[in-house]
């Protein structure tokens, strides 16, 4: 196996996790699992999204959120951002890194943002060179890089074209979102070969879902082509409210135990992050989804 | 990744699994599970156990269960054996395929079968020698490889040190058992590196079960070293009542779509392990634990 020493664990419970909640969380308890989560030690916490409070009510008071989160030095908190208006509200709530979304899948572009994919790198560029002026760092995401609920298969080609152009537009990495987590290990790794040609490795990030419980193998296989950079979401929160079926994104727990237990190092703190999980799934009065998680209570209870 | 383009998955479930169900499930209940299972291209289902009807009740009519059976050519029916009273039961009820039990850990050895590790294995020698007379196979477990409950970290060198023993004793095929569902890729890697020093990898197999989530990757892991014999339970049926916390084993569902993702071979009908597992859980009233199988059910209702 020829996998990194080191990889950055991008948290994305907070956004990706809690905007598919049914009930609102509080901005107070989003900001405490916020700082939790990057006390913890996680690099990366993404911190919500401004996009239209109409569509996406759980992320309505993202700005509240920020305002909140006593900011530790080195931790970057991005926030979820559709267009130029929603980057001019990130930008007035303090927001200084942000992350932008295509989809690989026409049909999936249509129904997630209700434009096609070109129109959609055509908002993304308008936020791209706002955010170059400002110095603001963005990542972007491509959705359904391994499957679409409406279109079935998705050529890696395609995601390759799309991950291209984000490139081209200034984002500086792009995260590659199994979001039906439909794929398996050797798709993954043709997945990765084929971007690979057109996006230097180094600038992906593998971002994917565990409906069908492939998510860590995934992993795994992406790692031995080079990725180093890994979201996850804590408590295994999540899941795609236009995606039929969808379950939660990966687990941090159970990423960080694969990884700690690869002697890769994460700067990560597990059982913290467990406790983060711990917190935020009392209020959502629910079990963790991370089996890790759900392996150390049982062993406190033994 | 150099993985075998054909694996032999060992479905474990009738017997691994239901020897864990509190309620015993009826002989003719899992003579029909068995049956599903092997028409579902299986080419090994272990069946039950002649251990003692006091320690496992769930497989005191494992007799039964065979004579209920009507046997697929080609498909194998092993049973497990603990000793030489047990080996005669076994033969009388018409098994002519046997799996024997030992253990990596002392501690674990004391507890699961009241003896040493060495005891244990001359117990498993008068088995083996009576199987080698009937031209039986003989199939040999080895427990908590990765880790004990009781011990903590088992190293593999003694795992090694047992699975030569086993071989040397007559099995054909030696199964690593991560029994707490402990272990990590990298070390899974690492073990079948010091099994296959003493025993050829050809005749190892990985019995994996889920606990902390890292079932397939570390499957994953060990099939780029060779293994091309996955152990597996349907709907993830299983754990241990000797080990706490321990979760069921990886399901089988799961494991099916990792591998033909991969393109390997099977020769399994995933649809119809995973109806089989629909089936076996409607009688235990609970969700299949395959993600899989959830994720289908989801994609029906959608």
């Amino acid at each position: 196996m020829r996998i990194s020493g080191r990889v950055r664990v991008v948290e994305v419970g907070p956004r990706d996790g809690l905007q598919n909640e049914s009930q609102p969380v509080p901005a107070d308890t989003r900001a405490e699992l916020i700082e939790r989560l990057a006390d913890a030690g996680l690099p990366v916490v993404e911190a919500g999204s401004f996009v239209s409070a109409k569509w996406v009510p759980q992320m309505a008071d993202t700005a509240t959120v920020l305002a909140g989160v006593t900011r530790r030095p080195g931790t970057a908190y991005p926030v979820l951002v559709p267009n130029r208006e929603g980057y001019g509200r990130a930008r007035a709530a303090g927001a200084t890194e942000i992350a932008v979304f295509a989809a690989a899948s026409e049909t999936f572009s249509h129904r997630n943002t209700n434009c096609s994919i070109e129109d959609g790198l055509d908002r993304i560029a308008t936020v791209c060179d706002a955010a170059r002026d400002d110095g603001v760092a963005v990542r972007g995401y491509v959705s359904c890089v391994m499957g679409c609920p409406y279109e079935g298969d998705v050529p890696p080609d395609r995601v390759a074209r799309v991950a291209e152009r984000l490139r081209a537009l200034g984002c500086a990495e792009i995260s590659l979102g199994d979001t039906i987590g439909i794929g398996t290990a050797g798709q993954a790794q043709r997945l990765i070969d084929t971007v690979a040609r057109l996006v230097p490795v180094e600038c992906l990030a593998a971002h994917f879902h565990d409906t069908y419980g492939q998510a860590l193998a995934n992993l795994l296989a992406v790692m031995e082509k080079g990725i180093a950079v890994v979201d996850s979401a804590v408590a295994g929160l999540g899941g795609c409210p236009y995606a039929p079926g969808a379950a939660g994104n990966v687990a941090t727990e159970d990423v960080l135990y694969m990884l700690h237990g690869l002697d890769v190092e994460t700067g990560v703190d597990l059982d913290a992050v467990a406790a983060a999980g711990v917190f935020i799934c009392g209020v959502l009065q629910r079990e963790p989804a991370s089996r890790v998680s759900q392996a150390m209570a049982a062993q406190m209870q033994a």
